[in-house]
């Protein structure tokens, strides 16, 4: 069965997904008997295109790759941009990889709302929609008759969402806390190493892991934007990142690591999402944990949450230092989530 | 839409699961328009019954809590056995939760063999049968057209089969490590507390963690049967139980314990899986692990379970100081399972 996919947003994500489903294009074919063919590419700096017949993914990655423009692959016809890619790409699934805005979410929602509306599937790894927009989007999914998949938004390929639909049926999530940004803990952790902010900071940087604007990461958004996202999914919290009482770790010095660690202590930017009265309270900030815990345990880019439910008590999900492959995957995951639903595979 | 239980075994796992059963029934019908009827319980020691209209769930636990014999429910038909449960209780749905045996996995492979071969549909929280037959038993379901589920094997109902049946598709487990044994954890932890290693055991046993034989823990027979049951599933290793390189925990002292303390490290007993040549090398044993590591964070009866994939690297779950309780939620959690492949729910 095949599957028709546009891209919007080419970036690292996008790109280390199209290596993937290059290398492990026969592995789908054979497993669960799906072919993908690439009708459309939407970019930023390097152009639109859509192509009737698919064009070439690796030939695309290399050309923004070098800098080029993606109108310089055969059989393509140039689009006017991300919209007109949407509605004239004749695609099967909208894969919305454009960068965070954590003012609005956009312009990924009108992204999603408009391939939506067209009765298209969404795989998105933009929190933005999930923490802006969650049930106005899965309303319109609903309506329209599409998937509409968003694991990558929080610990990338790692099972969250999934987890709790498919394995956790019939309980009910009382509230969770969380490591959910890699870029800190890649800070905080070079720090207890000794290595300054700024060089773990680029370090994070270097191998794709940090937000396109990085004070996103180090200010506690991209860590309250999931939050939002995780408590409006799993707790239908109606939150938006507004909301959230968020404080990041640009204050925090190696005197403060240093001393936390005489103690026995590192710390964490930590996610904390409890219901309170009749809504959900969310807080992230910097705290003290113990070494000897499952939060302090993490190194590197790793990422933890905890999931307190009712019938299955606390479990937690650890990411083990992922790099962007582990986001890319989370897209072929939920590839094979739609390919599944629309053909019951 | 109704589902017949019928339950061979009716142990602390078994009557936990009933009273969810109970206090969930409206929740089962609104959320999965699941209702459940319970048509057959066969015990070893407190007498088996069927009954075509179904029996008191609840009563049943309360005579068996007292001592009293199942034949004294009103309404229900002695049986003979439970083979004869399996035959004539007009079942869709057995669930099997005889205790474990180590060498052979009887009696409950002859039941679920059965069961799978009537074309009914098997639950359990046995790993003796995952151990020794698991690749007969799975393609007996196969063929005759039922469903075969064993999440609580390991780690009770905290997702592990399900995680990577349902969540890590396109992925290959290419190994694990884990803290599988809840009742040694408790008593290693409790050592590290100062109480004795026959407190703690006793701790377990009266929380109902330890199994009916808790020589099966302390030797790390429980542990290595899990390890060799996630093996047959997630890596298709066709590993016996005497395949495990194995030691237990019992000759570790408190002295142990303090000795690894002084360089900030625990004892916590591992089980290993790795493909080494053609197969899977398999090793349970006691193993000194860093205080601020994964498994170093495991308190009480905590377990942890690392997975190894090529896609999406490593991630580890953890189920947070369980109790029996969230042995019997795996039962739920299969029986969902069921519900929605047998009714597409």
């Amino acid at each position: 069965m095949d599957l028709r996919l546009a891209f919007i947003g080419f970036g690292n994500v996008a790109r280390s997904f199209a290596r993937i489903l290059a290398a492990r294009g026969n592995q789908l074919n054979e497993e669960h008997r799906l072919r993908c063919i690439t009708t459309a590419i939407a970019t930023g700096s390097h152009g639109s295109v859509t192509s009737k017949d698919g064009l070439d993914l690796l030939a695309a990655v290399a050309l923004v790759e070098r800098g080029s423009q993606l109108t310089e692959l055969p059989r393509c016809q140039p689009a006017a941009d991300s919209l007109a890619v949407v509605n004239e790409s004749r695609a099967d699934v909208v894969f919305e990889t454009t960068p965070l805005d954590i003012n609005s979410g956009e312009p990924a929602i009108t992204h999603i709302r408009a391939a939506l509306t067209r009765g298209l599937h969404v795989i998105t790894a933009n929190k933005g929609p999930i923490a802006f927009a969650y049930s106005e989007l899965k309303a319109l999914a609903e309506h329209h008759g599409g998937q509409f998949r968003f694991e990558g938004t929080v610990m990338d390929g790692t099972p969250i969402f999934n987890l709790v639909e498919l394995c956790l049926a019939g309980t009910r999530v009382l509230g969770f806390s969380g490591v959910l940004n890699s870029t800190t803990n890649l800070i905080l952790t070079g720090m207890e190493g000794g290595q300054s902010f700024e060089k773990s900071l680029a370090e994070a940087q270097r191998r794709g892991i940090a937000e396109a604007n990085a004070d996103y990461d180090v200010d506690g958004w991209d860590a309250a934007m999931k939050t939002v996202a995780l408590a409006n999914v799993l707790m239908n919290a109606e939150a938006r990142p507004a909301g959230v009482e968020r404080s990041g770790i640009r204050d925090i010095s190696i005197k403060d690591v240093e001393a936390a660690a005489v103690s026995g202590n590192v710390i964490r930017l930590v996610a904390r999402a409890d219901r309170s009265g009749n809504g959900v309270s969310l807080v992230v900030r910097p705290e003290l944990v113990s070494r000897a815990s499952v939060f302090g345990s993490l190194g590197g880019t790793s990422n933890a949450l905890v999931i307190k439910t009712d019938l299955m008590g606390e479990i937690a999900v650890i990411e083990n230092d992922p790099g962007v492959e582990q986001t890319a995957y989370a897209l072929l995951s939920d590839l094979i989530s739609v390919h599944k639903a629309i053909h019951h595979a």
